[in-house]
Parts: structure tokens; sequence; C-alpha cells
């Protein structure tokens, strides 16, 4: 560095998931970096206990493993080794309480269900272990200017004024830096919610014979008990325990205002789920959490510039019913830091105080993230339907089955939607690319198996004609809709 | 009025056209109004000065004189005094400054040019002079708590806290009363801008053989200067100017580096104009005048309970392309009333605080006039493609012909949408569905009309083959687009 030069500082405001993360892969390539963060120190013991009950987990997946692994660290074997790995989702279906596994992927690859705040933990406590890194809490971003550099902060200490030579967003979902962008630059913005919203509630480990705990379900899973307009959903944790998930529209929340409804409710829908929470925590449960709601966020584009970017939720929050908020956010910070690396962005500014190459690498990041941010939002609606009906049809689950073996004679042929999305790093837009154009192949194939298979069992005079005729109106049905 | 009722108060946060409007109906209806604006009193002499130069005129329409008028004063009648009548376009065709004036209704229908400050005094004025409103200027809203009634605004006095029933934003399209809803309430948003930016241009009065002012282009005209990718257009004002707005994509006002690139510019696509406002005055008011964005808000709903709605560019700022902003924004103040009417809200609280029926009155107003905010928000970026393109097309030309003339014949059957959207104050859906009906009877009406045209034209061997050629080969492409 000459006497002209300075390290660049970047400051990231969030140090949540994606914002720690952020300030690892800044802090390896040489950067000064502050991570501003509005709340206290989770790790503190007195914040970890007032976050007790509020735990939420997630399911880490390719993406997220992939951006873990090259910082370098072994950031995630130490997740890994905190997680429960779910190798399929178990649907229960109807009163009975009956159980059907659907692995995730052919060759058995699995997504892992991981606790937030310990996740969030490791991940600080890796940032703060790094020279170039400082972390402030009860940092509250009230202005920022851009232009100038700078940024305004409400603390504990009064305001406090900060320059940095670039400013990244990665504040969430009802993001302050993002607002900020929105006054100085032409952003395209949607928010839209849904009208569901969610509850949790907690399934606290079994005893077995020893009285040790163990889980009350079957761990390996994600559960799921799809109602079509409503359902509910388990993760598990590490200490034996399921995090639950009820997601149901509003109004439904609204008409449940006794615990003899609950129960009736309960006992109507989700039957086997009971005695597992236990009646009592039930009840408390769901009258005392708070009901929380869904809001898909789109952004265009991600930056400003070479002054500031956002990330993660701030840049793209979606509903989670494909599993990817945080795994899209941490892809974010690995295809942020390739292309920084393709443009050769070195970790001084010159003696304008420029950084060079920075606006055209941060115009290239948005052009690209802004296409796979809108595809996975839109993704994550769709399965939003597919996990409360879908899962429960038969055509859907004969599609996945055919999928599923062509996959794993041709595994190039054809490669599941779920397999793309979850178990590889290709962009999102060209995964729902590739899925369309399979599509049209699978439906050719569908409607030949069914063909086959309705002609055999006429062949072979398949038992009752009942079964004969369904045969073929199912297979006349298919030909229909693959002629739409 | 018993004991246990008040008066119930509303606050305004805007004294914009729309805020000033909304404050004289809520005062007629007997509420207590309490006006915010941001900005010191525009009517005072030492801001009117500051004001010169940034005169904008807005087209005045039906929708928007039917809110005037229903005020029951005589504000109609003191706004079109100031205004001037626009029956037409006229539109300047190639280098050479051919003009075609275009009727924008059968009958002879006009718009109105008025000036937007002039407007906004006047009704200040109005408001004023009712003994329930009172006007707060310097009034920036910082926080509104809707659940519990209060907003904060920072003033030239310092903060300050106000308590109404009822809280309304009229304060435009990056509305900080809409912002605050947004942090209650699941509120879908979107904000779109287009990538023309404008300038502003004045074409001063022209000068007769006696020395005095005259209009320097034909002032019953809004004019215009299509372009495709950009235009130019021009409004007359009462002083015989011409405020002229030029439209073009950003990169090209970018482009524009130097002055004789401008004069180039000019000279090449808007030739006829540059004697008209006179080259230094161009050069000056191009490279002196801000570049303004066009953005597109869409809000839904666009009240929260009880507490507070959204009315005008809060609620739906659009492209000014078919001169509807402020007529949509008048018009939602009418039929918020119209509906506050239906449900007899009457101008006081009961004992608890609580004003009757206005929770279902401001669910209903949302309901009826979201769906019609979208209509014509999409209106105006639809016209946007018009105004550039179609106005120089022949099929346009054809189409707008015949509307007219069955319209005349048959003033019922087929009514142009112009007409429903100026001239009438039916909802913006509702003139959009019967839009779309009469244009598959219309095409129907094409078709037949070219076919005999161009069967006379053969028929009476008329003049030579081009010309016939020329017309089957038109009616057999409008055969081809109706059938699509």
């Amino acid at each position: 560095m000459s006497s002209n030069q300075n390290q660049a500082v970047v400051g990231i405001i969030g140090g949540g998931l994606v914002g720690a993360l952020n300030a690892i892969y800044f802090a390896q390539r040489g950067w000064k970096v502050e991570l501003y963060e509005l709340r206290p120190d989770m790790r503190l013991p007195i914040h970890r206990e007032s976050r007790r009950g509020k735990s939420i987990n997630l399911a880490l997946s390719e993406r997220g493993l992939s951006a873990l692994r090259n910082t370098g660290l072994d950031l995630e074997k130490k997740i890994l080794e905190a997680s429960v790995p779910m190798k399929a989702r178990m649907v229960h279906i109807g009163k009975n309480g009956t159980q059907m596994s659907q692995a995730y992927d052919v060759n058995g690859q699995h997504i892992n269900a991981v606790d937030r705040a310990r996740l969030n933990e490791l991940l600080l406590d890796e940032a703060e272990s790094l020279a170039n890194v400082t972390v402030h809490f009860e940092h509250r971003l009230v202005t920022a200017d851009f232009d100038n550099n700078t940024m305004n902060f409400m603390t504990s200490e009064g305001e406090k004024t900060y320059k940095n030579d670039l400013i990244i967003g990665a504040d969430g979902a009802y993001s302050r830096t993002r607002a900020q962008m929105m006054r100085n630059m032409r952003m395209d913005y949607s928010q839209e919610y849904i009208d569901t919203g969610y509850c949790e509630l907690l399934m606290p480990p079994a005893k077995d014979p020893d009285g040790k705990p163990k889980f009350a379900l079957d761990p390996n899973h994600l559960h799921i008990w799809p109602r079509h307009t409503f359902m509910l959903i388990a993760l598990p944790n590490p200490d034996y325990s399921f995090t639950c998930t009820l997601f149901m529209p509003f109004q439904m929340f609204e008409d449940i205002e006794t615990e003899d409804r609950l129960m009736t409710f309960f006992s109507e829908n989700f039957n086997d789920s009971i005695p597992l929470i236990g009646e009592a925590a039930l009840k408390s449960d769901f009258f005392a959490n708070p009901r929380g709601s869904l809001v898909t966020v789109k952004a265009s584009p991600h930056n400003y510039k070479n002054k500031s970017v956002i990330i993660g939720d701030a840049a793209h929050a979606m509903v989670p019913f494909y599993g990817q908020g945080m795994n899209c956010g941490f892809q974010d910070v690995e295809v942020l830091h390739q292309i920084m690396d393709q443009h050769h962005i070195e970790p001084q500014t010159n003696k304008e105080g420029v950084i060079i190459g920075l606006e055209k690498a941060l115009n290239e990041y948005s052009k690209t993230r802004v296409k796979d941010a809108h595809a996975i939002c839109d993704l994550a609606m769709y399965n939003y339907y597919e996990m409360r009906h879908a899962v429960t049809s038969y055509r859907f689950l004969a599609r996945k089955k055919l999928e599923g073996a062509i996959h794993s004679v041709f595994p190039r042929l054809i490669i599941p939607l779920y397999t793309m999305v979850s178990f590889s790093t290709l962009p999102y837009s060209k995964a729902i690319d590739r899925w369309h154009r399979q599509t049209h192949w699978l439906n050719f194939a569908m409607i030949s198996t069914t063909v086959v298979v309705a002609s055999a069992a006429a062949f072979v005079g398949f038992s009752k004609r009942y079964h004969f005729m369904s045969s073929i109106s199912s297979a006349i049905d298919s030909i229909r809709k693959y002629k739409k």
C-alpha cells in the first residue's frame, strides 16, 4: 500500500446470519470491517435467557453450506455438528396419523435443521476472532448519506456518525438501509403479504423406557401435516425437541378464540400431534406465542453506485416454504465476493478515496443476483401451494417418482427441481429455466407410462373392470393436459 | 351532541391539492379539521418568489371538476376562470413542423390547463376561510401511533404531538403516513420507475404586431412532438406562455452534455420549437432545470382499521401521461365522502371515543378504490406508449375516427376510452372493462369497414393499382389481428 492508499473499510448494517458471514468474507479479503447491530450482543447470558422459547430452526442446504465452506474456516463442520439431518419429508395424512416418507433426493442427500441463534452466535464468534473486524452492538441506523459515505446511528451512548467506503445493508426484510437507499435512487420495490400467518409450538423430547430423552417423532424428517388451506410442520432440534409451526389464514387464528375450539381444531386435523406436544403446552403456546406474518420483498437494483448494496432478506425476503431464505442470503455473500474477485477489487482506496472497479462489480452483482432473487421468491410461493396440496396428490407423487427414477438412471438428463434448488449451487433462475424444459419432456414420459400401464393392466385383465376404466380415464386426462 | 359525545377531529397530513380539498369536505360535514403541511405557507410573498420558474400546469378534467363542484362552493368557477381550455391534441409531425389537430372528444368537450400552485392557493384559501379548519405549516410528520391516534411532528418550534380521531395521509408519492402505516399492518406495496425522466422548459409569450403578448402556438391545444422513444409536450398558461416538458430516457439526458449537442438534438427533432422557446432560454433551462423521475406506486389496502387512510399520490402515484393524477386524487375525496354519507358517519365520537361505522366505511372505501387506483395507474402507463407512438400511427387514427363516428351516432353504444376517463366520473376499473368489451366489437367493425372500402376502391377502379393492393393488404392484416 503506497502512502496515498488507505485500507478499504466496509460498514455492514445488521449482525444477523448474512451480515456476520459477510463480515468474515470481507475480513478475509483484507478489508477493515465495521459491523453494526441493532440489538445487544445475543451471546451475553442475559440476552440468551430472554431468547428462550423464541428459537427457530432453519433448513441449511447446499447453497448455504457452500458459502460456509468457502470461508476456508471450519465453519461448515462446526455447524453440521450442531444440526439434525433431514433426509425426507414425513407426510402425516388424515386423522389417523398415517405417515408417508418422501425422500428429498434419490441419491439420499439431506438438508439440515439448524438452530438460528446458535448459528448466528457461531458466525459472530468467528467474525470477532478476526483482527480486522469490529462489532458495534446496540447501533440503530437512523440515516445514511451514501454519496458522502456516512451513517448516523442511535446508540446506547447517544447519536454517532461513521464514515465507511462501502455500506452493506444486511438488515432484514424491513431494512432501514434499503429505505435510505430508496430516498436516493430509483429503486423498483414491492412487498406482498400472504393471508397466512404462523405460530410456533414446541414439541418437547419424549422419554425412552430408561427415562432418557428421545425424539417424539422420527428425527431425520421434516414432518408435515398438509391440510390444503393450512398446515403444521415440525423440524427436529439437537436437544430432541421439535419446533412445530402452524401456518394458517389469519382469520382462522382469530376464529379460534377458546381452548375448547383449539382442541377441537387440533383433534380434527392434527390428532396425532396432541399427545406429542401435550395438551397444556399446546394451549399455552398457541395463545401466548405471537402470530408471524409472511412477506415477499423484491427490489431492483440491489446496489447504489459503488456506495451501497443490500443482501439477504433486505434484498429479497421470501415466504419460508422452500427453506431457502438463509441459503439464498449466504449465496448472496459468496456470489458478491466471486464477482469482486473477478473484478480484482483490491482492499484499498486510491488517492481520491475510491476503490477501483467497485462500481462495475456491484452493478454486475446486482444484474445477476436480482433475477435469481426474484426466481427463488416466486418458487417459494409456489412451494407454499405444493406443501399444502400437492404432497397429498397422486399425480404429484407419480411425477416425483418418475422424475427420481429417470434421474437415477440418467442423472444429467432430468434433475428434480428440489435437487437443483437444495443440493446444487446452480443459479436459481437457471434451475427454473431447466425445470421448465424438463417439464415438457416429463409430461410426455408420463403419458407414455400411463398408456403402457393402462394397456398392460387391460392385457393381463388386471382384476376388476373398475381399475381398468380408471387407468384409461387417467391416461386420457394426461393426454388432454399435455395437449394444453 | 350529548355530553358524552365530542366533535370528531380529522388530522390531514399534507396541504397539497388533495389534502386541502379533503379538508374542505371534512369541514363541511361538521368535523374539526387539522391540516398539517410540511412546507411554509406557499401564499406568503417570500415563498411565492422562490417558486418562480417551478410552476407546473396540470390538466383538470371531469373527475376533478366534479369533486370541486360537489363542495357546493364556487370553486369550479374560480378555477376555470384561471385556466386555459384545451380541446385537442396538436401533434407536431416530422422535422418540418407539420401540425395535426386531434380532438379529445367528438362532442367538443375539453380538458383544462391549470396552474398547480394557483389551484393549491385557492384551495388553501377556501379551507382556511372555514371556521373549523386549522392549518399548521412547517409540520413534518416523524412518527404516527395509529392505534393511539397520535402523531409526532418536527416543527419550527420543536417537536409537537397531536391526537386526532382519524389520520389521513395526503402527503404524496413518498408519503410518510404510508410508511408509518406499513410498520403497523400488512400492506401490499409496489413502486416502479420508468427509465424516462423529464425536464421543464419555458416557452415565453410571443408578441403580436402591436407588441401585445400572445401565445406562440395555438393555445387551445395540448401540443405533442411524439418521437417514439422520447417526446416533447407543451401546455398553455393563462399568461400566454407554454410550459414545455421534455420526456426522454435518462441516458439520453446524460448523453447531451454540451450546448452544441443540445441544439443538434433539438433541430433534428423539435426544430419548430427552437425559435418559440428561444435558443438562449432553451440552453439555460435544459442545463439548469432538474430532471424529474416518474414512478408508479400501488398500495393495498388504503386504510388501517378506522385509524387512517391514504389518498391521492400517497395511495396511487402514476406516470403523468393520462393527465389523471390530480383528477384521481380529487375523485378519491369525493368517493370517500360519498361512502361516509352512505354509512351515515356522524361528525362526533361516542363515549368510548369511537366514530360509529367508520371502520366499515373505510374498509369499503379501500375495497372499491384500490381497484380503480390500480386501473388508472396501468392506463397511465399504457398512454405513455400511446403518446409517444400511437398518435402517429394510421391504424390508431383510423380506430379513433371510427370510435368517434360510432359514438356520435350511437352515443351509448361505443364511448371512446379517453371520453370515459376524462369526461365522465365512471369508476376507472369499469371504464376499462367497458373499453375491453367495445374493442371486440370495434375490431369487427374495422374489418368490415376496411373490406367495404377496399371493395369500393376496387370497384370504381380507384386510381392506381398500388392503392388497391395496400387496401387489400391492410384488410387482410386487420382480419389476422382480429382472429388473434
